[in-house]
C-alpha cells in the first residue's frame, strides 16, 4: 500500500516583520498610553476610536517618510457584489489620514475646534529591519479646525508634560519647533523663479541629522564622499544659496531672541518665509508665560524630520541623555516624538481647507528609554503559588487561593500534574512567585499552613551560610487563618507591599 | 478649451461594518477592558499581545459559529520574494487561534500551564447587520496545558468575578455549565453505529434558545412548521432517540445532584458520556467550596452555544434582568461571555495533544447592558473653558488655563475665531462644560476673573423665576489668585469634584 501523505503541518511563526508582546512588555506599554491619555484628556482632548480597515480612497496617499518611497499599506479588494466591484480596503498606516476622514464625515457634529486624541496600532507594508515593525503603536493628539499658533503652542506643551508624566524628567527632553513656511522662505530667496530641484534640496536638507552642516554644504553644491568612499553627487547650488540653506538650518542660539532675528536674516525678503517666523516667534511668546522655558521648549531650525509633510510649524521631542548603544558606545537616545501643522488632509473630502495641528508620541521608543535608563522593567513578581500535595483535596486549594484573591493578592493554584513536587516550585520559579503556599495532610490536620518566601530562599540559596541559613529561616508555619496576614507581610518584606 | 476633468473627491465613509468610536464610547470601554485586566491578572493569568496579522496557514478555519458558513476573514497575498510567490496573511478573527500559535511557537519558553489573557479588536470579513460590526473587541483569558477541572471552574469563577467588578451585581448574571462529552455521549446511546446525520442533530440542538423543548422534538422528529408558515423537514429521529436528546437538553434542576442524576441518565452505558458527567460533577464540587453557589455558576445542560465547537465543558454567562427591546418589549438580556473546553488547535502546530480551556467575555454587550441598565453613560463633564475677550493677550489665557490643568483641572481655551463671544458660549455647551471663565479689559485691570457655573446657569435658565436667578446668581467674579479654589467649588457642587 502507498504511504498516505500527510498534510503538512503548519508553521507557528508570526509573519515577517510581526512579533509578540508578553507580560510586561503589554501592561508597561498599556500603563503608558493610560498615563499620556490622562494629559491628553486633561488639556481638553476627547478620544476618538476608529478602525483599523479604512477604504484605500478614503486614505490616500500621505505617508510621512519622504525617504521610504517603497513603503505602502496593506490592502485587499472586497468581494463583488453583482456587477460591482469590490472596494479596495486597507489598513490604516497612521492615525491621522483616518482623522480627516472623521472630521470630513462627522463635521456637523463635533465641536470647533475639535481637540482628539487616539492611540493604536498602525501598520506598514514595508520591508521588516532590525527594531523595525510592520505594525506599532502610535499615540497622537490633533486639534483640527483652528489656524490660531495657540493650538500649536499647546501642542508643544502638551508634548513636554506627557514626557514629564510618563517619568522623563525636566533637563532630559526637549522639545524643537521649526516651521516649514521659513523653508519656503529660504526657497523663494535662493530661488525665486522655481528652475531649482527643491525636492533634491528638501531630501538633502533632511540628511542634516547624519552629515551635520559641511556634509549639507557638500551635497547642495559639488557633492560628497561618503565615509563608504561612495560619491554623492551634489544638488549643484551656487555657494551663495548654500549659504542661505545653511543659515536658516543654524540659526539657533542660546537666545530665542537672536534665533528669530537669524531666521528673519535668512528669509530675507519672502513673505510667507515672514509668516513663519512670526508663527514661531508666537509660540515662543505664548509659552514663555508659562514656564515652558528655552531648554524645555525651543525654537530651532535644525529640526528637519518632517519638513517635507508639514505646512507650517514642525515640532520633534528627542531625548538627550545618553545610552550605551549595542556596541557599548554612548549616543543620544534621540527623537521620541514628532508632529506639526498640516493643512489639505480634510480638504480632500470637502473642498474647504481646514487646518490642523497634531503631534504623535512614539510609545514604542520611549519606552525602550525608560527601559535604557533602568527607569522601568524591573522585573515583575508573579502570583503566590498554592502548591498542591493531595490531588484529591484540590477543592479546598481552591478555596485557599479564592481566599487570597479576595484579600486582593494575585494568586493560582498548581495546575499541572502534582506529582512531582519539584516541578511545581520549577513552575513559580519561571514564574517569579515571590511565595509558596504547601500544605500537606499533617497541615490539614493541624490546620496550618506552610509559606515559603521564594524571594528570601533564592537569596539564601545563592549566598548564605549554614549559619544564616539558620537564622534566617525562609519558610514558615503559620496558623491557616494567619496565611494573608503572613503573605502581606512576605510581599513588603520584598518590597511588594 | 475642454474643461479639464476634476478627480472626485474621496468619499469621507468608514467602509461598509466598520464604525468609530467617540469620547466617552472609548474610555468606558477601556476602563472595563483595564477592570477586567485587573481581574485576570489576580488570578495569575499572564497579558498577551500578538500582532493583528496572522498568516492564513497559521489561522486555520475554526470560526466558532458553525451556522454562518459564509463567514470569512480579510485576507490578501505578500509581495513575491524572487520566484517564491508571497505568503498569505489575514487579521485574525479571534484571539484563540493566535493563541494556539504563540503557544506552539513559545512553548520552550512559557510556563506550563500557560495562563494568559488577551484583548483587543477581531475582524470577520461577513455581511454587517444592524448592531453586527465586523470589527469588535475580544478579551479572552485562556489556560493551556492543563486537563485538571480545577482549570475550568477557575475559568468560571473569574468569569463571575469579572462580571461582578464591571458593575452586574450578583443575582444580576449566571453563568452556565454544559459539556460536549455528555452530548457525544447522548448521540453514542441513540446511534451507536454512528448511521444518523450527527451534524444535523447538533444544528438541531443549537435551535434550542430559539424554538424551545417542543420545537427542537419536533425538528428532531418530524418536522416543524414555523411561525411564518413555512416547514421545516425534520432530521427523523424515532421518538425515543428525541426523548434521550430532550432527557439531555431539559436535564437541568435546581438541585445540581439532581441534574447529575439526571444526566447519567440520559448517558446511560456510554463511557465518555460518564466522563463528561464526572467533569461537570467535579466542577461543581471545586467551585461549591468558593461560595458559587448554584445561581451563581449552575451546571445547565441547555446551555448549547458553542457545542459545536467545544470539546470538553461549555460555559456561558448571562444577564438576567429585564430590559426594554427596541420596541418597549420586556426581555431577558442574554449573554455577554461564552468559553469552554477545546482540542486541536495546538496540535494543529506541533502534533503533541495540548489540552486547553479559555473564555471569552463581550465588552461591547456587556457595555450595552449597562447602558440599558443606566449604570454607566451618564455624560461626562467637559472641559472647562477660558474664553478669550482680547485675543492679543492670548499668552495671559494660556497661562490661565496652564494654572488650571497643573492644579489637575480638566481646562482648555477657547482656539477658534474669539470675535463672536456667543459662538465661545456655545462651543462651551457642546463640549458640556460645566464653567467657563471670563476676563476682559475691566478684570485684567482689577486683577479678578468671571466664572461661571454653566451646569447651574443651564438649570436657571430652564426654570428659575426671576427671584430666583437674582437669588441664585450664576456667575461670580473671584480674585484671580482665587479661580481655583472657585471652580473647585462649582464643580463638586455640581457633584464633579
Amino acid at each position: 500500500m502507498a504511504k498516505v501523505k500527510k498534510t503538512p503541518r503548519p508553521k507557528a511563526e508570526t509573519p515577517k516583520g510581526f512579533r509578540d508582546y508578553f507580560g510586561t512588555e503589554v501592561t508597561e506599554r498599556s500603563h503608558m498610553l493610560s498615563q499620556i491619555a490622562r494629559v491628553y484628556h486633561r488639556y481638553g482632548f476627547e478620544a476618538l476610536e476608529s478602525s483599523a480597515v479604512e477604504t484605500v480612497e478614503a486614505l490616500g496617499k500621505f505617508l510621512p517618510d519622504v525617504d521610504r518611497p517603497n513603503e505602502g499599506v496593506f490592502a485587499w479588494q472586497e468581494d463583488a457584489e453583482g456587477d460591482k466591484p469590490g472596494d479596495w480596503l486597507a489598513l490604516r498606516y497612521d492615525l491621522t489620514a483616518p482623522l480627516a476622514r472623521v472630521y470630513a464625515q462627522h463635521r456637523n457634529d463635533l465641536p470647533t475646534p475639535y481637540r482628539r486624541y487616539a492611540m493604536g496600532p498602525v501598520w506598514r507594508n514595508e520591508k521588516p529591519g532590525p527594531g523595525r515593525f510592520r505594525q506599532f503603536y502610535q499615540c497622537d493628539a490633533d486639534t483640527v479646525g483652528t489656524s490660531s499658533m495657540a493650538a500649536d503652542a499647546e501642542i508643544c506643551a502638551m508634548l513636554a508634560d506627557c514626557l514629564e508624566e510618563v517619568g522623563i524628567p525636566r533637563g532630559d527632553y526637549a522639545v524643537r519647533v521649526n516651521n516649514r513656511k521659513v523653508l519656503n522662505g529660504v526657497l523663494e530667496v535662493i530661488d525665486h523663479n522655481h528652475v531649482l530641484d527643491r525636492d533634491a534640496i528638501l531630501r538633502t536638507i533632511d540628511k542634516f541629522d547624519k552629515v551635520g552642516a559641511d556634509g549639507v554644504r557638500e551635497l547642495l553644491t559639488t557633492g560628497r564622499r561618503d565615509a563608504s568612499g561612495a560619491f554623492i553627487d551634489g544638488v549643484n547650488l551656487h555657494e551663495n544659496q548654500a549659504d542661505v540653506v545653511l543659515a536658516f538650518l543654524t540659526a539657533k542660539s542660546e537666545h530665542p531672541a537672536k534665533t528669530l532675528s537669524n531666521l528673519r536674516y535668512a528669509v530675507g525678503q519672502s513673505p510667507v518665509g515672514a509668516e513663519g517666523v512670526d508663527e514661531l516667534e508666537q509660540i515662543a511668546e505664548l509659552l514663555a508665560g508659562q514656564n515652558y522655558n528655552p531648554g524645555r521648549i525651543d525654537i530651532d531650525p535644525s529640526v528637519v524630520r518632517g519638513l517635507g509633510y508639514y505646512t507650517g510649524p514642525v515640532f520633534e521631542a528627542e531625548l538627550t541623555f545618553e545610552i550605551l548603544d549595542e556596541k557599548g558606545r554612548k549616543r543620544q537616545f534621540g527623537s521620541v516624538s514628532g508632529g506639526g501643522r498640516y493643512d489639505g488632509l480634510v480638504k480632500r473630502f470637502t473642498g474647504q481647507e481646514v487646518p490642523a495641528v497634531g503631534v504623535s508620541i512614539g510609545v514604542d521608543r520611549l519606552l525602550a528609554a525608560l527601559h535604557a535608563k533602568g527607569r522601568i522593567g524591573g522585573k515583575e513578581a508573579g502570583p503566590i503559588v498554592v502548591t498542591v500535595m493531595d490531588r484529591d483535596r484540590m477543592a479546598d486549594y481552591m478555596a485557599i487561593v479564592a481566599e487570597l484573591r479576595n484579600a486582593g493578592l494575585r494568586a493560582e493554584v498548581y495546575l499541572g500534574n502534582p506529582k512531582n513536587f519539584g516541578n511545581q516550585l520549577k513552575y513559580a520559579d519561571k514564574r517569579q512567585s515571590p511565595a509558596a503556599v504547601i500544605v500537606g495532610p499533617d497541615e490539614w490536620n493541624a490546620k496550618v499552613v506552610q509559606v515559603k518566601d521564594l524571594i528570601l530562599g533564592a537569596k539564601i540559596a545563592e549566598n548564605a551560610t549554614l549559619e544564616e541559613w539558620k537564622e534566617r529561616p525562609s519558610q514558615y508555619e503559620v496558623p491557616r487563618d494567619q496565611l494573608v496576614a503572613k503573605l502581606r507581610e512576605i510581599l513588603a518584606a520584598n518590597g511588594l507591599g
